[in-house]
Protein backbone atom coordinates (compact mmCIF):
# COMPACT_ATOMS: atom_id res chain seq x y z
CA UNK A 1 0.00 0.00 0.00
CA UNK A 2 1.33 3.67 -1.00
CA UNK A 3 1.68 6.39 1.29
CA UNK A 4 -0.86 8.00 -0.95
CA UNK A 5 -3.37 5.24 -0.72
CA UNK A 6 -3.27 5.29 3.09
CA UNK A 7 -4.00 8.60 3.04
CA UNK A 8 -7.07 8.56 1.36
CA UNK A 9 -8.36 5.60 3.44
CA UNK A 10 -7.89 7.67 6.55
CA UNK A 11 -9.93 10.80 4.67
CA UNK A 12 -12.54 8.15 3.39
CA UNK A 13 -13.11 6.50 6.74
CA UNK A 14 -12.33 9.23 8.93
CA UNK A 15 -10.43 7.02 11.09
CA UNK A 16 -6.78 6.38 11.57
CA UNK A 17 -7.15 3.26 13.94
CA UNK A 18 -5.07 0.20 13.63
CA UNK A 19 -6.44 -2.91 15.34
CA UNK A 20 -4.12 -5.61 17.23
CA UNK A 21 -4.71 -9.22 16.64
CA UNK A 22 -2.79 -10.36 19.70
CA UNK A 23 -5.28 -13.40 19.14
CA UNK A 24 -4.50 -15.47 22.26
CA UNK A 25 -6.12 -18.98 22.49
CA UNK A 26 -6.65 -18.55 26.37
CA UNK A 27 -8.40 -15.37 25.76
CA UNK A 28 -11.12 -15.92 23.01
CA UNK A 29 -14.79 -16.81 23.75
CA UNK A 30 -14.96 -20.53 24.64
CA UNK A 31 -17.46 -21.34 22.00
CA UNK A 32 -15.31 -20.86 19.01
CA UNK A 33 -12.57 -23.78 20.54
CA UNK A 34 -15.47 -26.26 18.73
CA UNK A 35 -13.82 -24.53 15.26
CA UNK A 36 -11.37 -26.48 13.12
CA UNK A 37 -9.44 -23.24 13.64
CA UNK A 38 -10.06 -20.88 16.75
CA UNK A 39 -7.99 -18.23 16.15
CA UNK A 40 -8.64 -17.82 12.49
CA UNK A 41 -12.46 -17.92 13.16
CA UNK A 42 -11.79 -14.91 15.75
CA UNK A 43 -9.65 -12.84 13.40
CA UNK A 44 -11.93 -13.23 11.17
CA UNK A 45 -15.14 -12.12 13.22
CA UNK A 46 -13.08 -9.15 14.15
CA UNK A 47 -12.33 -8.25 11.16
CA UNK A 48 -15.68 -8.71 9.63
CA UNK A 49 -16.90 -6.38 12.41
CA UNK A 50 -14.43 -3.51 12.02
CA UNK A 51 -13.12 -3.05 8.68
CA UNK A 52 -14.90 -0.20 8.38
CA UNK A 53 -13.99 1.41 11.32
CA UNK A 54 -10.08 1.22 11.01
CA UNK A 55 -7.27 1.62 8.18
CA UNK A 56 -4.43 -1.22 9.56
CA UNK A 57 -4.53 -4.59 11.21
CA UNK A 58 -1.52 -5.62 12.92
CA UNK A 59 -1.11 -9.25 13.68
CA UNK A 60 1.02 -9.92 16.59
CA UNK A 61 3.66 -12.62 15.46
CA UNK A 62 4.64 -13.94 18.96
CA UNK A 63 1.13 -15.06 19.91
CA UNK A 64 1.09 -17.38 16.58
CA UNK A 65 4.68 -18.42 16.86
CA UNK A 66 3.83 -19.46 20.28
CA UNK A 67 1.55 -22.34 18.45
CA UNK A 68 4.04 -23.33 16.21
CA UNK A 69 2.74 -24.92 12.74
CA UNK A 70 -0.83 -24.67 13.88
CA UNK A 71 -0.21 -21.27 14.77
CA UNK A 72 1.84 -20.09 11.80
CA UNK A 73 -1.07 -21.76 9.84
CA UNK A 74 -3.55 -19.17 11.56
CA UNK A 75 -1.68 -16.34 10.70
CA UNK A 76 -1.33 -17.42 6.84
CA UNK A 77 -4.93 -17.87 6.45
CA UNK A 78 -5.77 -14.09 8.05
CA UNK A 79 -3.00 -12.39 6.32
CA UNK A 80 -5.06 -13.90 3.15
CA UNK A 81 -8.54 -12.79 4.41
CA UNK A 82 -7.20 -9.12 5.64
CA UNK A 83 -9.07 -6.43 2.95
CA UNK A 84 -6.86 -4.93 0.75
CA UNK A 85 -8.09 -1.30 1.63
CA UNK A 86 -6.66 -1.87 4.72
CA UNK A 87 -2.79 -1.76 5.53
CA UNK A 88 -1.55 -5.13 7.08
CA UNK A 89 1.14 -4.66 9.74
CA UNK A 90 3.25 -8.15 10.82
CA UNK A 91 4.28 -7.08 14.32
CA UNK A 92 7.93 -8.61 14.28
CA UNK A 93 10.39 -6.23 15.89
CA UNK A 94 13.02 -8.11 13.31
CA UNK A 95 17.09 -7.25 13.16
CA UNK A 96 19.62 -9.05 12.05
CA UNK A 97 22.39 -8.98 9.58
CA UNK A 98 21.85 -8.71 6.12
CA UNK A 99 21.93 -11.74 4.71
CA UNK A 100 18.77 -12.88 7.67
CA UNK A 101 16.91 -9.57 7.36
CA UNK A 102 16.56 -11.02 3.22
CA UNK A 103 15.24 -14.08 4.57
CA UNK A 104 13.00 -12.06 6.94
CA UNK A 105 11.99 -9.62 4.44
CA UNK A 106 11.39 -12.94 2.22
CA UNK A 107 9.47 -14.50 4.95
CA UNK A 108 6.81 -11.32 5.35
CA UNK A 109 6.85 -9.83 2.33
CA UNK A 110 6.37 -11.93 -0.51
CA UNK A 111 3.33 -12.84 -1.96
CA UNK A 112 2.31 -16.24 -4.08
CA UNK A 113 1.29 -19.62 -2.69
CA UNK A 114 2.23 -19.73 0.92
CA UNK A 115 3.18 -16.17 1.55
CA UNK A 116 2.16 -13.84 4.07
CA UNK A 117 2.52 -10.72 1.79
CA UNK A 118 2.24 -8.41 4.39
CA UNK A 119 2.70 -4.22 3.72
CA UNK A 120 4.49 -3.79 6.74
CA UNK A 121 6.91 -5.02 9.35
CA UNK A 122 8.11 -3.52 12.59
CA UNK A 123 12.09 -3.73 12.98
CA UNK A 124 14.58 -3.17 15.71
CA UNK A 125 17.02 -0.87 14.86
CA UNK A 126 20.13 -2.16 17.02
CA UNK A 127 21.84 -3.86 14.45
CA UNK A 128 22.00 -0.85 12.32
CA UNK A 129 21.75 -0.30 8.56
CA UNK A 130 22.25 -3.39 6.83
CA UNK A 131 19.14 -4.83 9.33
CA UNK A 132 16.94 -2.19 7.75
CA UNK A 133 17.61 -1.80 4.37
CA UNK A 134 16.62 -4.95 2.81
CA UNK A 135 13.08 -4.54 4.06
CA UNK A 136 12.77 -1.31 1.72
CA UNK A 137 13.29 -3.06 -0.96
CA UNK A 138 10.20 -4.29 -1.86
CA UNK A 139 7.86 -1.31 -3.55
CA UNK A 140 4.90 0.03 -1.63
CA UNK A 141 5.83 -1.85 1.49
CA UNK A 142 7.28 -0.19 4.35
CA UNK A 143 9.53 -0.61 7.62
CA UNK A 144 8.06 0.37 10.65
CA UNK A 145 11.34 1.00 13.23
CA UNK A 146 11.38 1.53 16.84
CA UNK A 147 11.58 4.50 18.36
CA UNK A 148 10.61 5.42 21.60
CA UNK A 149 8.39 2.00 22.51
CA UNK A 150 5.37 2.22 24.98
CA UNK A 151 6.59 -0.26 27.45
CA UNK A 152 8.55 0.55 30.89
CA UNK A 153 11.80 -0.91 29.51
CA UNK A 154 12.24 2.20 27.08
CA UNK A 155 13.50 3.79 29.82
CA UNK A 156 16.27 1.79 29.80
CA UNK A 157 18.18 2.57 26.75
CA UNK A 158 16.10 4.87 24.82
CA UNK A 159 17.06 8.14 26.39
CA UNK A 160 20.76 7.58 26.81
CA UNK A 161 22.47 10.79 25.12
CA UNK A 162 25.11 10.37 22.81
CA UNK A 163 28.04 12.63 24.09
CA UNK A 164 29.01 13.70 20.54
CA UNK A 165 25.59 15.03 19.20
CA UNK A 166 23.85 15.84 22.54
CA UNK A 167 20.64 13.84 20.92
CA UNK A 168 18.95 11.12 22.83
CA UNK A 169 19.38 7.79 21.80
CA UNK A 170 15.63 7.65 19.67
CA UNK A 171 16.73 10.87 18.01
CA UNK A 172 19.47 9.56 17.03
CA UNK A 173 17.79 6.31 15.81
CA UNK A 174 15.38 8.61 13.51
CA UNK A 175 18.02 11.04 12.29
CA UNK A 176 20.09 8.23 10.79
CA UNK A 177 17.11 6.06 9.92
CA UNK A 178 15.86 8.92 7.44
CA UNK A 179 19.09 8.45 5.76
CA UNK A 180 18.33 5.23 4.25
CA UNK A 181 15.08 5.50 2.83
CA UNK A 182 11.85 7.94 2.40
CA UNK A 183 8.84 8.90 4.34
CA UNK A 184 7.06 6.27 1.71
CA UNK A 185 9.00 3.68 2.97
CA UNK A 186 9.73 4.09 6.65
CA UNK A 187 7.22 4.53 9.44
CA UNK A 188 8.13 5.17 13.29
CA UNK A 189 7.26 3.30 16.47
CA UNK A 190 6.58 5.37 19.02
CA UNK A 191 4.32 4.85 22.49
CA UNK A 192 1.15 6.33 23.03
CA UNK A 193 2.76 6.18 26.66
CA UNK A 194 5.33 9.04 25.59
CA UNK A 195 2.82 12.19 25.59
CA UNK A 196 5.20 15.67 24.38
CA UNK A 197 7.99 13.41 23.27
CA UNK A 198 5.84 13.40 19.83
CA UNK A 199 7.01 16.75 19.26
CA UNK A 200 10.21 16.22 19.77
CA UNK A 201 9.52 12.92 17.10
CA UNK A 202 8.65 15.53 14.95
CA UNK A 203 11.34 17.72 14.81
CA UNK A 204 13.29 14.98 12.83
CA UNK A 205 10.06 13.32 11.24
CA UNK A 206 7.85 15.91 10.43
CA UNK A 207 6.18 14.37 7.44
CA UNK A 208 6.65 10.13 8.41
CA UNK A 209 3.89 8.37 9.53
CA UNK A 210 4.00 7.37 12.97
CA UNK A 211 2.33 4.22 14.07
CA UNK A 212 1.40 4.25 18.17
CA UNK A 213 0.74 1.69 20.13
CA UNK A 214 -0.29 2.28 23.79
CA UNK A 215 -3.84 3.94 23.49
CA UNK A 216 -6.49 1.75 26.20
CA UNK A 217 -4.67 -1.02 28.03
CA UNK A 218 -1.49 0.55 28.35
CA UNK A 219 -2.91 3.92 28.87
CA UNK A 220 -2.15 6.67 26.49
CA UNK A 221 -3.97 9.32 25.59
CA UNK A 222 -5.48 9.36 21.84
CA UNK A 223 -5.85 13.14 22.66
CA UNK A 224 -2.26 13.93 23.90
CA UNK A 225 -1.12 11.82 20.60
CA UNK A 226 -2.75 14.20 18.17
CA UNK A 227 -1.90 17.15 19.48
CA UNK A 228 1.48 17.11 19.50
CA UNK A 229 2.02 14.21 17.03
CA UNK A 230 -0.34 14.46 14.01
CA UNK A 231 0.72 16.73 10.71
CA UNK A 232 -1.19 17.55 7.91
CA UNK A 233 -1.67 13.89 6.20
CA UNK A 234 -2.64 13.06 9.62
CA UNK A 235 0.63 10.84 9.83
CA UNK A 236 -0.52 8.66 12.64
CA UNK A 237 -1.63 4.85 12.94
CA UNK A 238 -2.96 4.28 16.35
CA UNK A 239 -3.24 0.96 17.91
CA UNK A 240 -5.30 -0.73 20.14
CA UNK A 241 -5.79 -4.22 20.80
CA UNK A 242 -6.93 -5.40 24.11
CA UNK A 243 -8.99 -3.04 24.45
CA UNK A 244 -11.02 -3.90 21.26
CA UNK A 245 -10.51 -7.65 20.60
CA UNK A 246 -11.04 -8.53 24.34
CA UNK A 247 -14.13 -6.14 24.64
CA UNK A 248 -16.01 -9.21 24.59
CA UNK A 249 -16.41 -12.73 25.75
CA UNK A 250 -19.10 -14.30 24.30
CA UNK A 251 -20.96 -15.26 21.46
CA UNK A 252 -21.51 -10.98 21.23
CA UNK A 253 -17.76 -10.58 21.17
CA UNK A 254 -17.49 -8.81 17.58
CA UNK A 255 -19.57 -6.88 18.10
CA UNK A 256 -18.63 -5.23 21.60
CA UNK A 257 -15.24 -5.40 19.52
CA UNK A 258 -17.14 -3.34 17.04
CA UNK A 259 -18.59 -0.86 20.11
CA UNK A 260 -15.01 -0.02 21.04
CA UNK A 261 -13.46 0.49 17.58
CA UNK A 262 -16.54 2.62 16.73
CA UNK A 263 -15.24 4.99 20.08
CA UNK A 264 -12.07 5.46 18.77
CA UNK A 265 -13.16 5.98 15.36
CA UNK A 266 -15.80 8.52 16.53
CA UNK A 267 -13.02 10.04 18.52
CA UNK A 268 -10.36 10.06 15.82
CA UNK A 269 -13.12 11.69 13.32
CA UNK A 270 -12.92 14.47 15.54
CA UNK A 271 -9.23 15.09 15.65
CA UNK A 272 -9.47 14.95 11.90
CA UNK A 273 -11.57 17.56 11.81
CA UNK A 274 -10.20 19.66 14.57
CA UNK A 275 -7.21 19.00 12.24
CA UNK A 276 -8.80 20.42 9.12
CA UNK A 277 -8.41 16.96 7.21
CA UNK A 278 -11.51 16.47 6.95
CA UNK A 279 -14.60 18.54 6.77
CA UNK B 1 21.34 -26.82 29.67
CA UNK B 2 23.25 -25.64 32.84
CA UNK B 3 26.14 -24.04 32.81
CA UNK B 4 27.89 -26.69 34.46
CA UNK B 5 26.91 -29.09 31.87
CA UNK B 6 28.00 -26.70 29.39
CA UNK B 7 31.48 -25.94 30.65
CA UNK B 8 31.95 -29.65 30.78
CA UNK B 9 30.98 -30.75 27.02
CA UNK B 10 33.53 -28.21 26.12
CA UNK B 11 36.13 -30.09 28.31
CA UNK B 12 35.02 -33.82 27.06
CA UNK B 13 35.07 -32.58 23.85
CA UNK B 14 37.72 -30.26 23.26
CA UNK B 15 35.93 -27.53 21.28
CA UNK B 16 33.49 -24.73 21.54
CA UNK B 17 32.17 -24.54 18.12
CA UNK B 18 28.57 -23.64 17.97
CA UNK B 19 27.25 -24.52 14.31
CA UNK B 20 25.11 -22.61 12.77
CA UNK B 21 21.75 -23.86 10.58
CA UNK B 22 21.28 -21.17 8.07
CA UNK B 23 19.80 -23.69 5.59
CA UNK B 24 18.84 -21.98 2.87
CA UNK B 25 16.56 -24.42 -0.09
CA UNK B 26 18.72 -22.59 -2.87
CA UNK B 27 22.26 -23.11 -1.41
CA UNK B 28 21.76 -27.27 -0.66
CA UNK B 29 22.62 -29.81 -2.88
CA UNK B 30 20.71 -30.46 -5.32
CA UNK B 31 20.11 -34.31 -5.02
CA UNK B 32 18.45 -33.29 -1.39
CA UNK B 33 15.40 -31.57 -3.02
CA UNK B 34 14.41 -35.33 -4.20
CA UNK B 35 13.39 -35.80 -0.31
CA UNK B 36 9.95 -34.96 1.82
CA UNK B 37 11.52 -32.50 3.45
CA UNK B 38 14.96 -30.92 2.04
CA UNK B 39 15.75 -28.50 4.52
CA UNK B 40 15.86 -31.13 7.42
CA UNK B 41 17.10 -33.91 5.80
CA UNK B 42 20.41 -31.39 5.29
CA UNK B 43 20.24 -30.38 8.97
CA UNK B 44 20.23 -34.15 9.53
CA UNK B 45 23.36 -34.99 7.64
CA UNK B 46 24.81 -32.13 9.03
CA UNK B 47 24.61 -33.02 12.65
CA UNK B 48 24.96 -36.42 12.23
CA UNK B 49 28.64 -35.36 10.73
CA UNK B 50 29.40 -32.85 13.05
CA UNK B 51 27.87 -33.28 16.31
CA UNK B 52 31.05 -34.64 17.98
CA UNK B 53 32.88 -31.53 16.66
CA UNK B 54 30.66 -28.99 18.30
CA UNK B 55 28.82 -28.24 21.67
CA UNK B 56 26.09 -25.91 20.02
CA UNK B 57 24.10 -26.05 17.41
CA UNK B 58 22.40 -22.61 16.37
CA UNK B 59 19.25 -22.39 13.91
CA UNK B 60 18.41 -19.16 12.17
CA UNK B 61 14.63 -18.64 12.26
CA UNK B 62 14.73 -16.24 9.38
CA UNK B 63 15.42 -19.00 7.04
CA UNK B 64 12.96 -21.35 8.49
CA UNK B 65 9.92 -18.84 8.32
CA UNK B 66 10.93 -17.64 4.93
CA UNK B 67 9.22 -21.10 4.14
CA UNK B 68 6.19 -20.77 6.30
CA UNK B 69 4.28 -23.71 7.60
CA UNK B 70 6.79 -25.95 5.79
CA UNK B 71 9.86 -23.85 7.05
CA UNK B 72 8.36 -24.07 10.48
CA UNK B 73 7.29 -28.13 10.57
CA UNK B 74 11.57 -28.31 9.36
CA UNK B 75 12.70 -26.27 12.24
CA UNK B 76 10.46 -28.34 14.39
CA UNK B 77 12.00 -31.45 13.01
CA UNK B 78 15.27 -30.21 13.69
CA UNK B 79 14.92 -29.42 16.96
CA UNK B 80 13.85 -32.78 17.68
CA UNK B 81 16.56 -34.25 16.49
CA UNK B 82 19.38 -32.37 17.94
CA UNK B 83 21.74 -33.93 20.32
CA UNK B 84 20.90 -33.63 24.24
CA UNK B 85 24.44 -32.75 24.86
CA UNK B 86 24.44 -29.79 22.28
CA UNK B 87 23.06 -26.52 23.79
CA UNK B 88 20.42 -25.64 20.98
CA UNK B 89 19.64 -21.77 20.07
CA UNK B 90 17.15 -20.12 18.33
CA UNK B 91 18.88 -17.40 16.80
CA UNK B 92 15.68 -15.31 16.66
CA UNK B 93 16.89 -11.89 18.08
CA UNK B 94 13.63 -11.01 19.88
CA UNK B 95 12.86 -8.16 21.55
CA UNK B 96 9.16 -6.97 22.12
CA UNK B 97 7.10 -5.85 25.65
CA UNK B 98 6.28 -7.95 28.26
CA UNK B 99 3.38 -9.62 27.46
CA UNK B 100 4.98 -10.59 24.01
CA UNK B 101 8.23 -11.62 25.10
CA UNK B 102 6.04 -14.05 27.00
CA UNK B 103 4.69 -15.49 24.58
CA UNK B 104 8.07 -15.78 22.54
CA UNK B 105 9.61 -17.49 25.46
CA UNK B 106 7.11 -19.88 25.09
CA UNK B 107 7.01 -20.70 21.41
CA UNK B 108 10.88 -21.27 21.55
CA UNK B 109 11.48 -22.80 25.23
CA UNK B 110 8.16 -24.70 25.61
CA UNK B 111 8.45 -28.52 25.26
CA UNK B 112 6.00 -31.45 24.46
CA UNK B 113 3.94 -31.86 21.57
CA UNK B 114 4.77 -29.01 18.74
CA UNK B 115 7.23 -27.47 21.25
CA UNK B 116 10.58 -26.56 19.77
CA UNK B 117 12.21 -26.64 23.32
CA UNK B 118 15.16 -25.00 22.57
CA UNK B 119 18.13 -23.85 25.40
CA UNK B 120 18.58 -20.32 24.54
CA UNK B 121 17.87 -17.89 22.34
CA UNK B 122 19.23 -14.22 21.46
CA UNK B 123 17.30 -11.10 22.33
CA UNK B 124 17.47 -7.70 21.12
CA UNK B 125 17.82 -5.23 23.70
CA UNK B 126 16.30 -2.03 22.43
CA UNK B 127 13.26 -2.18 24.47
CA UNK B 128 14.49 -2.94 27.80
CA UNK B 129 13.59 -4.78 31.15
CA UNK B 130 10.92 -6.00 30.17
CA UNK B 131 11.59 -7.61 26.97
CA UNK B 132 14.54 -9.87 28.12
CA UNK B 133 13.28 -10.90 31.56
CA UNK B 134 10.44 -13.05 30.65
CA UNK B 135 13.42 -15.13 29.06
CA UNK B 136 14.88 -15.60 32.38
CA UNK B 137 11.73 -17.44 34.09
CA UNK B 138 12.74 -20.60 32.97
CA UNK B 139 14.89 -23.22 34.60
CA UNK B 140 18.33 -24.08 32.79
CA UNK B 141 17.12 -21.95 29.89
CA UNK B 142 19.03 -18.60 28.36
CA UNK B 143 18.79 -15.32 26.92
CA UNK B 144 21.84 -14.14 24.70
CA UNK B 145 21.53 -11.01 24.68
CA UNK B 146 22.80 -8.58 21.76
CA UNK B 147 25.56 -6.44 22.61
CA UNK B 148 28.47 -5.77 19.80
CA UNK B 149 27.65 -7.36 16.72
CA UNK B 150 29.56 -8.79 14.03
CA UNK B 151 27.80 -6.93 11.11
CA UNK B 152 28.87 -3.41 9.40
CA UNK B 153 25.71 -1.88 10.77
CA UNK B 154 27.02 -2.50 14.26
CA UNK B 155 29.03 0.73 14.20
CA UNK B 156 25.34 2.88 13.10
CA UNK B 157 24.64 2.53 17.11
CA UNK B 158 26.46 0.49 19.63
CA UNK B 159 28.98 2.54 19.87
CA UNK B 160 27.67 5.57 21.05
CA UNK B 161 28.87 7.14 24.04
CA UNK B 162 26.35 7.93 26.97
CA UNK B 163 27.07 11.43 28.40
CA UNK B 164 25.83 10.81 31.95
CA UNK B 165 28.04 7.86 32.47
CA UNK B 166 31.00 7.99 29.75
CA UNK B 167 30.45 4.21 28.72
CA UNK B 168 29.56 2.92 25.16
CA UNK B 169 26.16 1.83 24.09
CA UNK B 170 27.38 -1.72 24.09
CA UNK B 171 29.35 -1.46 27.41
CA UNK B 172 25.75 -0.18 29.35
CA UNK B 173 23.98 -2.77 27.74
CA UNK B 174 26.09 -5.28 29.54
CA UNK B 175 26.01 -3.61 32.49
CA UNK B 176 22.59 -2.72 33.08
CA UNK B 177 21.54 -6.90 31.59
CA UNK B 178 23.82 -7.95 34.07
CA UNK B 179 21.28 -6.73 36.68
CA UNK B 180 18.82 -8.59 35.41
CA UNK B 181 19.92 -12.14 35.75
CA UNK B 182 22.81 -13.97 36.56
CA UNK B 183 25.77 -15.51 34.30
CA UNK B 184 23.73 -18.70 34.44
CA UNK B 185 21.09 -17.15 32.57
CA UNK B 186 22.53 -14.60 30.33
CA UNK B 187 25.27 -14.70 27.42
CA UNK B 188 26.04 -11.73 25.36
CA UNK B 189 26.84 -11.95 21.23
CA UNK B 190 29.98 -10.18 20.50
CA UNK B 191 30.98 -10.26 17.13
CA UNK B 192 34.20 -12.08 16.45
CA UNK B 193 35.08 -9.32 13.97
CA UNK B 194 35.20 -6.84 16.87
CA UNK B 195 38.86 -8.13 17.83
CA UNK B 196 39.98 -6.21 21.12
CA UNK B 197 36.87 -5.02 22.25
CA UNK B 198 36.64 -8.23 23.85
CA UNK B 199 39.10 -7.01 26.30
CA UNK B 200 36.60 -4.25 26.91
CA UNK B 201 33.46 -6.91 27.17
CA UNK B 202 35.14 -8.92 29.59
CA UNK B 203 35.70 -6.32 31.86
CA UNK B 204 31.97 -6.13 32.64
CA UNK B 205 31.17 -9.58 31.71
CA UNK B 206 34.37 -11.64 33.14
CA UNK B 207 32.51 -15.02 33.82
CA UNK B 208 29.54 -14.90 31.29
CA UNK B 209 29.50 -16.98 28.09
CA UNK B 210 29.71 -15.24 24.81
CA UNK B 211 28.07 -16.55 21.51
CA UNK B 212 31.15 -15.65 18.96
CA UNK B 213 29.61 -15.20 15.20
CA UNK B 214 31.57 -13.84 12.21
CA UNK B 215 34.74 -16.51 12.19
CA UNK B 216 34.71 -17.56 9.24
CA UNK B 217 32.40 -15.78 6.05
CA UNK B 218 32.60 -12.88 7.98
CA UNK B 219 36.47 -12.41 8.71
CA UNK B 220 37.02 -12.58 12.01
CA UNK B 221 40.23 -14.11 13.44
CA UNK B 222 39.51 -17.33 16.16
CA UNK B 223 43.05 -16.29 17.69
CA UNK B 224 42.21 -12.50 18.73
CA UNK B 225 38.89 -13.81 19.74
CA UNK B 226 40.43 -16.21 22.51
CA UNK B 227 43.58 -13.90 22.91
CA UNK B 228 41.08 -11.23 24.76
CA UNK B 229 37.68 -13.15 25.04
CA UNK B 230 38.62 -16.25 26.47
CA UNK B 231 38.29 -16.71 30.25
CA UNK B 232 38.73 -19.64 32.75
CA UNK B 233 35.49 -21.48 32.08
CA UNK B 234 36.48 -20.98 28.26
CA UNK B 235 33.47 -18.46 28.37
CA UNK B 236 33.11 -18.45 24.61
CA UNK B 237 30.68 -20.27 22.27
CA UNK B 238 32.48 -19.81 18.54
CA UNK B 239 29.57 -20.02 15.86
CA UNK B 240 30.52 -20.96 12.42
CA UNK B 241 28.29 -21.41 9.65
CA UNK B 242 28.43 -20.85 5.55
CA UNK B 243 32.34 -22.14 5.98
CA UNK B 244 30.75 -25.50 7.33
CA UNK B 245 27.31 -26.28 6.18
CA UNK B 246 28.33 -25.15 2.70
CA UNK B 247 31.69 -26.34 2.12
CA UNK B 248 30.32 -28.86 -0.09
CA UNK B 249 27.90 -28.61 -2.24
CA UNK B 250 27.57 -32.13 -3.74
CA UNK B 251 26.82 -36.04 -1.95
CA UNK B 252 29.60 -35.16 -0.16
CA UNK B 253 28.60 -32.19 1.63
CA UNK B 254 27.88 -33.87 4.84
CA UNK B 255 32.20 -35.00 4.99
CA UNK B 256 33.04 -31.80 4.06
CA UNK B 257 31.16 -29.95 6.72
CA UNK B 258 33.00 -32.51 9.02
CA UNK B 259 36.63 -31.81 7.54
CA UNK B 260 35.56 -27.95 8.13
CA UNK B 261 34.43 -28.22 11.67
CA UNK B 262 37.34 -30.69 12.53
CA UNK B 263 39.58 -27.75 11.60
CA UNK B 264 37.96 -25.53 13.97
CA UNK B 265 37.73 -28.21 16.53
CA UNK B 266 41.38 -28.52 16.46
CA UNK B 267 41.93 -24.98 16.48
CA UNK B 268 39.95 -24.37 19.39
CA UNK B 269 41.37 -27.80 21.04
CA UNK B 270 44.96 -25.32 21.14
CA UNK B 271 43.25 -22.68 22.42
CA UNK B 272 42.14 -24.57 25.33
CA UNK B 273 45.62 -25.79 25.93
CA UNK B 274 46.80 -22.85 25.74
CA UNK B 275 44.45 -21.86 28.27
CA UNK B 276 45.06 -24.66 30.28
CA UNK B 277 41.38 -25.63 30.90
CA UNK B 278 42.30 -29.21 29.11
CA UNK B 279 45.42 -31.11 29.88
Amino acid sequence: MTRQHLIEQIKQKKTFLCVGLDTDIKKIPAFLLEYEDPIYEFNKRIIDATADLCVAYKPNIAFYESRGVSGWTSLQKTCRYLPKNCLSIADAKRGDIGNTADMYAHAFFSGGEGGLDFDAITVAPYMGEDSIVPFLKYADKWAIVLALTSNKGSSDFQFLIDSHSGYRFFEQVIQKVNTWGTNEQIMYVVGATQGKAFKDIRRYAPTHFLLVPGVGAQGGSLEDVCTYGMNKDCGLLVNATRSIIYAGNDQDFADRAREEAKVLQKAMEVELQKAGIIP
